[in-house]
């Protein structure tokens, strides 16, 4: 007997059929003896075009995206399935009800758009599975301490599981999806991808960060701090899928986990920057008073002595912010600036680097031998990134999979 | 300075554009000095696309309509237009919210997918108008004892306007729909018919009991017991739309308001019944066992002394369960059962008709004129209703709306 939160996601439950299949597959864990809460998103697609609405409503009074009235408009996609999926388990005999985020109640701070959980009061819930019943909870909301609904932002529903299977004390955390796990890359670029049997959660968060879209960051960190055992798995085939949890519940290592891409950054690039005390100061200053989030930061060394090249990556979505700052930015004297969004961030992940030398080498190596240039290196205890130009995505992850000995035999 | 409710039905906010246009209007009502509470239905044919989600997931155990979820899943249509109204209303300048039925809150009874308003909570509402901000609340919606969304069945919305009219002892309660006003008869069918300038609650309700569909009987019924006067106009244009009010506000009176048609009753005859004492119990009793509702009776004069034919209407929906019931009812004698589904009642209605005579004669006479047989009548203190051959409708409607002089002229 376990107590497991089963969420699943919009794939999961883009149309009625497959609601029923969810339902089946929810009745199946209960009659294997084990107390389950499920949350769900809403249906695929719904929630982009809730969100259209909303912005069709907008005006330059009032952007809809941070708005209370956003958060009530989207957060009916999630209400809708679990009316729906709560139907679907009635049918199956199952005694099941839905609950919104101000029934439950999912207390989250008053931050509309991208709110956080802040306390989940679970004594109804607890309740309702020890009675043996399912409560289909709504993910990607809650309610402000204004009583007011808020929503998380996109992927918040991984995020509601988490919490939930914490303020459960769930022994397990299900998120069922429409990949069969974790992959050591992106299977739909490097066909010899192998699915991972267990992967640590310093590693997961790694690889949601760095580009792998099958979690939420945020969900994965909550996960780790937790110590909620997480498994990734499909809901249309019976793989076991992913588990995420302590390296040391991991037996057989390799030496990488994954590899990486993120298209998400551009890099900008200043010449003749004054070489001296407080530059890097006068550049990355401004960016941060305009909430532009530097990422990959190189300074050339200096030829003359007198100047250097300073190089960097921001979001793709803040370059063109960056460079207004930076051509305002009157303590700071440079030759040119320029800006570079054909890039793209490849890294390579694993736990196993602590313990061995050579893994960047093996990366630098492999890449040159493919005529592939390294603009910007950045590393921590547990990946390397580059940044190479975005054409040589496909060749890169190829080539380093490989290289790692990462392919399936 | 009023205080006034604004209902706008399904077709007022049928997309973002007519949104906006429901936004000016309120504005304007606003900046003409006026306390505005605003009561929205769903966007048109969305509450229909939810019903249709929700049948897709009944079974034999649980029939969706009357069901808790039932209530989750269609609730949210009204939910999303309370946002996006208030957000449109915000690109005004105004200051709006929208209120979901819990959050009133509005509180009904248990019963899901026909619950009934018990209270409404209006001290949260009150505060925000006389802030001069303007509560956009969900129609249709309210919350049960146990906390559970609830809703009050289609139409439901002008229920919610009038009860919230009502609870915030507001002037007026305005229904804006896609038509002008109210009409001696349907536009649609009956070219000369007018739009009325009033019409006494009495003849609203008749009206909307025996087929009009410009305003909800519940709605009328609230309204007519708490005095509360009520104006149907039109969202599209600036007509001035068609009061209901009490029958002492209306200073030029007609004989009659108008002349309905329903196309939803049935009729059943039963055939050489023993005419004798306690066979309407025999016949009527399983039917209302059943929840069957018998409108128009009549009974003929028997021939023979022994038996006699009877004649009854029901609601088309019930027509074959009420067949059943009857073939099956052993304490029944009868020769022949004939059920009849295309009849339609057609029904003259007016407080006129009071202190007037000859107002069936009149009736009777045009449609005899006419070669139209009379099969049923029932006739009330305000109102007489004929059952005839569905195929005589049109006919019948403009015949009678000439012979009572209600055509433009």
């Amino acid at each position: 007997m376990a107590r497991i939160v089963m969420k699943f996601g919009g794939t999961s439950v883009g149309d009625s059929d497959r609601i029923k299949k969810v339902a089946h597959r929810i009745k199946t864990a209960v009659e294997t003896g084990n107390e389950i809460a499920v949350v769900v998103s809403a249906m695929a697609g719904v929630t982009n075009q809730l969100v259209t609405h909303c912005h069709q409503m907008t005006c330059d009074q009032i952007w809809a995206g941070s708005s209370r009235e956003y958060d009530v408009v989207v957060a009916t996609g999630e209400q809708v399935i679990t009316g729906l999926l709560a139907l679907a388990l009635q049918c199956l005999g199952l005694s099941a009800r839905s609950w919104q985020g101000w029934q439950v109640p999912i207390c989250t701070d008053g931050i509309h758009g991208s709110a956080r959980i802040e306390s989940i009061q679970s004594y109804k819930l607890l309740n309702e599975m020890t009675l043996g019943n399912v409560p289909v909870v709504a993910g990607f909301q809650g309610i402000s301490p204004k009583e007011s609904v808020t929503t998380l932002g996109r992927g918040g529903s991984d995020t509601s599981a988490v919490a939930l299977a914490v303020a459960l004390q769930a022994d397990r955390c299900d998120i069922y999806t429409d990949v069969e796990g974790v992959y050591t890359a992106d299977p739909r670029i490097v066909t010899k991808a192998r699915k991972l049997d267990r992967i640590a959660y310093e590693e997961m968060l790694e690889m949601t960060s760095l580009g792998a879209k099958v979690l939420q960051t945020r969900s994965v960190e909550m996960a780790m701090k937790h110590r909620v055992v997480l498994r990734v798995l499909s809901s249309f085939t019976d793989a076991p899928g992913t588990f995420v949890c302590d390296e040391d519940e991991i037996v057989e290592r390799h030496l990488l986990s994954g590899i990486t891409y993120s298209r998400d950054d551009a890099k900008i690039t200043l010449t003749k920057v004054a070489d001296q005390p407080g530059i890097a100061a006068a550049v990355f200053g401004p960016l941060a008073d305009a909430n532009v989030n530097v990422d990959m930061i190189v300074q050339n060394i200096s030829e003359d002595g007198k100047t250097t090249d300073l190089t960097f990556t921001v979001a793709k979505a803040d370059l063109k912010r960056a460079v207004a700052v930076l051509q305002r930015g009157s303590a700071l004297s440079f030759d040119r600036l320029i800006p570079d969004s054909d890039v793209v961030k490849i890294s390579v992940i694993g736990v196993g680097m602590r313990s061995h030398a050579g893994v960047a080498q093996t990366m630098f190596r492999t890449l040159a031998e493919r005529g592939i240039n390294i603009q910007v290196i950045s590393t921590s205890e547990i990946k390397i990134s580059v940044l190479i130009s975005e054409e040589y995505t496909e060749l890169a992850l190829r080539a380093l999979h490989s290289a790692y000995g990462l392919d399936l035999s």
